[in-house]
């Protein structure tokens, strides 16, 4: 008979300590497939323990596929199971990535955690908290909650003069998140064009989800559109706003001629990544391609990650009309990927005006940073190894320097004296023209103001110029 | 000279103003390519505005492409442009797929939200709102937050007997979004293999992301390894613990069989989906495939969304090492997709022992609602012309009908008393065999126990049992 030792001190219930016995017996061969178990009752008074208790232990054998019941004969012991399997090996955690943390960090990524309304923020997130219990609880609309995306329009129109009905836009858990969604609405044939140097994380993305993606060259004016034509590719992925990381802004009529590549084959289309536009510093921001699109070929793309916080989460996307077609046709089923909660509190962010403000805000010490950098550039003299450009618009300036540099040692140079800054070739998809000047990208939403010119006066000293 | 009508009101600045006259001018084809534009001073003069207005709108025009600018000679009008697009014509939303409501909703998805315990976590959220402001702003981990991922090993160890570190556990917005990222880390070739009847959803998601999706058969003990073999898929997708729709536990023998499968050939791997493994309401819950799992073949994912609400999005896989390796090679640029608020909330909630006593709760009006269904089907007679089964875990239950009624007449027959219901069909891949009997699911989440009665009464009537 079965004899297993029971604790009844009660660290596991006895119905748990037999099965487990029997299990292990099974397990280790003990016993044998096809041998009969005692019946419940027998067992029950061997061990002194309720029927119920053996039941228990019986009925989690069988339903686990240890045992087998036959009607009125009695429970049976089925093949023998494999030995417990090992326990996993751990990867070391030594195998993620390193980040080096710089005392000055002109990082491009990451915003300036410090203006962020946070007391406001939390004030609705308070108000949403009390007042609206069911909506929280409840899935929200598959493109994102009503509310949200009438703000988004009306922040669109007043401050992009783009033309989007709230139905057309598609709220998602960040960029990356959406560019995956753009991957299965558009579909992978054809392949995608991006910027080269572009944003290496969009060719990352792209690649992984499973598309042919090209690197097109640029010039002054941006993306290319005669090697966009010659790579024979169906879609584009372009920042006419403020290209990443040269800092150019595409001029309308390389925008028009962009728009009549798209228009000229069927099913060819753009994406407008235009992450960091709301930081323009001088004249009108120039019409998103989306405005100049008559022909539906423009899906703009937008994240909040830049004006708000990386944290949130929240990017959208606007399909044109015969897309949104499409969407709601073969996409409807997918639940929208950004919490209720921080939809309705973006929301009403938005709606009372508080994203303008701290917009403007933000605006303001951004600029100010820009010209503690021009300034200090022109202070230390490095007029007379480089220049300043890009700088019109966005977060970040490119640094072109003369020839007689080499960029990794510019890099190493300045990361020695605790300046951390990137190389333009980190940023390129295929090897640059070998003419190209050593240049370096400057990102300004992390470094303070006051920190910059003490920063210039290291790199003078690293780079000796 | 070129003159607008300009209206100092200030509902538009000036500049603003003449750089849209000009813009019109050169659109409407009445300034042509090549023309030169008055000097600054000359227009400021004419228009008596200051010539840093007609500066600004110069320099907009510029930034615009819409003129070029030559050193001691002026500006001058560059290539003409398209008309302006017209305003698009949106999609009516009635093209939005309608959703019948039943005064009697057996409707598996969704969650009884009044169960939620809403005022601990307001409260939770208020903490987290008040002590983490720079953690909650900053980007949390790519894997999610670990005080997260400790709560959740700690709780699948103690409810799931699963042994997972937390370095192995990836946080995301829903299950959906981490199957489609899945497919990155698997890669598409070899297809995968999907249980049939099975969860339409998967397949549609696997299929957009560019996976052959093959649909494999089921009997008694779940997905037939053998049918899987002969498929030739690489990976297979199974909900073990309690199949959905038809509710099979799948036996340890089947287990290991798949197991098996699994570790014959190289880079096969099982997707174990334990989406509601936490509702089982007799016995220990089947060790999860992933526990006895030696080879590192199984992922497992599961989700938040049926334990608390579907409107949180948070889901999580647990990676075998060598997987979290290649995860954290290839795919560590990936941004996490939940906000840092809701997984710090969610850890808080965890840690203090809310979300076992929430399950515990959650877990015994569930109970209440399958026995008051399975009580009703009794004692309105049901049992003549059915056999309910599949209630041992989950949150649905199967109906099995006599072949004498036909599957969609009863689904008609049903709505028409307002009683919603799915039949089996709604979860066929290929058209079943002919054989089958007819068979309906029976979710029970939104469902109150004490609508269970009169819901049965009506289908008595509807259905002439």
């Amino acid at each position: 008979m079965l004899t297993p030792l029971l604790d009844s001190s009660g660290s596991r219930p006895l119905y748990e300590q037999i099965y487990r016995h029997i299990r292990g017996e099974i397990e280790a061969g003990r016993l044998l497939p096809g041998e009969r178990l005692p019946s419940k009752r027998a067992l029950a008074s061997h061990l002194k323990v309720s029927v119920v208790t053996v039941e228990g232990a019986y009925a989690q054998l069988l339903a686990e596929g240890y045992i087998r019941a036959e009607a009125k004969r009695g429970f049976f012991v089925l093949a023998a199971q494999a030995p417990p399997p090992p326990v996993h090996t751990l990867p070391a955690t030594s195998s993620l990535p390193a980040q080096a943390v710089f005392p000055y960090n002109f990082s491009t990524s990451g915003v300036d955690t410090s203006l962020f309304p946070f007391s406001t923020w939390a004030k609705l997130m308070r108000e949403t908290l009390a007042g609206r219990e069911n909506a929280l609880l409840s899935a929200s609309h598959p493109q994102g909650a009503p509310e949200l995306r009438r703000a988004i329009a009306r922040h669109l129109y007043r401050f992009r003069g783009i033309q989007a009905d709230p139905e057309q836009i598609v709220v998602g858990a960040g960029s990356e998140y959406l560019l995956g969604l753009l991957v299965q609405l558009l579909g992978r044939e054809g392949g995608c064009g991006v910027e080269n140097p572009g944003y290496a994380k969009t060719h990352r993305i792209l690649t992984s989800c499973g598309v042919q993606v090209r690197p097109i060259p640029l010039d002054e004016a941006g993306l290319r559109v005669d090697a966009l034509e010659q790579a024979g590719v169906r879609v584009a992925h372009v920042t006419p706003s403020h290209h990443f990381p040269l800092g150019i802004i595409m001029p309308v009529t390389r925008r028009r001629a962009l728009l009549d590549w798209a228009r000229a084959k069927p099913d060819r289309y753009i994406l407008e990544d235009d992450y960091d536009s709301e930081f323009r510093f001088s004249g009108r921001p120039i019409p998103a391609l989306q405005s100049l699109d008559a022909a539906q070929r423009v899906i703009y793309l937008n994240t909040f990650a830049k004006t708000l916080a990386p944290s949130l989460r929240i990017s959208y996307l606007v399909l044109p009309p015969h897309l949104l077609e499409r969407w709601r046709r073969e996409f409807w089923f997918y639940s929208s990927t950004v919490p209720s909660f921080e939809q309705y509190t973006l929301a009403q962010f938005m709606e009372r005006g508080h994203f303008e403000r701290h917009l403007s805000r933000a605006r303001t010490r951004y600029r100010a940073r820009r010209e503690a950098l021009i300034t200090a550039a022109r202070e230390t003299g490095l007029s007379k190894a480089g220049t300043l450009s890009g700088g019109e618009a966005g977060l970040h300036l490119l640094l072109e320097m003369n020839p007689r540099f080499r960029e990794e040692d510019l890099v190493e140079r300045a990361a020695k004296v605790g300046v951390g800054l990137s190389p333009l070739s980190a940023y390129d998809l295929t090897p640059p023209p070998p003419e190209r000047p050593p240049a370096l990208v400057l990102g300004y939403t992390r470094i303070p103001a006051e920190d910059i010119a003490p920063a210039f006066a290291l790199l003078k000293s690293a780079w000796g110029f």
